[in-house]
């Protein structure tokens, strides 16, 4: 636990880790020491000879659970006891870049990757599971949504992206989704870059990103564009739409 | 173009795949030809010999911006010209199972994956590109986006699953959160599964499953629960809570 901070991840396929997570930047803040991860074979907590990890459905069904008393086991040779004890299921409570926050203030999660149909409900209980799901859709483990989950909070742990005001105009951050950006060559393919990100006006230039995040926001996410009106009320002027 | 679904994935990072792809459920469909997954290197597109893919944004601000015109050449030389062509962004709109579904029925699928701030908004708008979201959390890069929307797109492909039927009762095909699990040992840390599983009463199992489901739903997603309310109008008696 010399990181700031440390994932520990039960799994049936501990070889997919790190993965994706051991390139780029999450891989360089893996090396560096920033955070560590350390996967946990669930299947090793089998029970017998054949290494049963789920057993049929009570009530029918087509698919497999997870048994109770083999993730349990698992999870109590490897949860450390305090701190958050997270399962992906697409029943859970959807992840938000809030709750990417708050995780990333923690110094050890634990994270556990269901496969099949899911696991026995009693072990969530008996546990106190956090149930998060990454979307509406379905996957076929939460290997994926670990990742997912991961590399959000990975960026944003100190000293990973190098400035931190890269953070502070995103997506989600403001209520909004974030402007759209621009770069050389311009023009290019005949269209310019808008002439006020060329102006050097400081004022007009945030002004313009307010408005654009603010249209973007409004035409592709109502349900966000609703909550930051409520949120920001009076404060803001109507789009010229 | 053998496999009923390719996926072309450019990406500045080709090397993290397949990655958990190649495993489990994917990697056999993987194997066995039921999808093909080609990964295209964008800063081979680069222009310069330091092979450079961005440049920083224009009206200032921290972070990246990926060149319109690197990227526009990947898209040139590997985009089919056909089928949905995907970039990840948390700007875009968010993607649910019914979107999974539709991409399920493709044959060619091509994913953009943006690393650094976005990537320039022109080649956006001159590719016609659609842009989606995994959810309201921001990621370091679009490459576990795209293994997510994979995963959920590849199990869907025929034969990959054994039997269709597990896949009728999850999550969001019903508009409703699955019902929870049960599996043996029966009772597990004295709790036993609930009796109405063990009666072996076809109708009176498919009802409680029913309930939980739709409890479930009301509790942790009541977006949903009005969506499947107003869906489903006076045939849903209220739930007795």
């Amino acid at each position: 636990m010399a990181s700031a901070f440390n994932a520990i991840v039960l799994t049936l396929f501990p070889e997919m880790f790190p993965g994706p997570l051991g390139q780029s930047l999450a891989g360089k803040a893996l090396t560096d020491g920033v955070w560590s991860l350390t996967p946990v074979d669930i299947r090793s907590f089998a029970k017998d000879r054949h290494r049963t990890v789920d057993d049929s459905p009570f009530g029918g069904g087509a698919g497999m659970v997870m048994r109770p008393d083999v993730l349990d086991d698992a999870i109590g040779a490897s949860y450390p006891g305090a701190g958050p004890l997270i399962y992906f299921t697409p029943r859970g409570r959807t992840l938000t870049q809030k709750r990417v926050r708050t995780l990333a203030a923690e110094s050890v999660v634990t994270l556990v990757c269901g496969r099949f149909e899911g696991v026995d409900q009693r072990v969530l209980e008996h546990r106190k599971v956090e149930e998060i799901s990454l979307g509406d859709f379905v996957l076929s483990g939460g290997e994926v949504a670990a990742m997912a989950l991961l590399d959000a909070v990975v960026r944003l742990l100190p000293g990973v992206i190098g400035r931190t005001e890269s953070l502070e105009d995103e997506s989600f951050e403001t209520g909004l989704l974030e402007y759209p950006h621009y770069t050389r060559p311009d023009p290019w393919q005949g269209v310019g870059v808008p002439d006020v990100l060329k102006s050097g006006h400081h004022a007009k230039v945030a002004s313009w990103r307010r408005e654009q995040a603010e249209m973007v926001t409004k035409e592709r996410r109502p349900d966000l564009w609703a909550k930051y009106q409520a949120q920001s009320g009076a404060k803001t002027p109507a789009l010229k739409t």
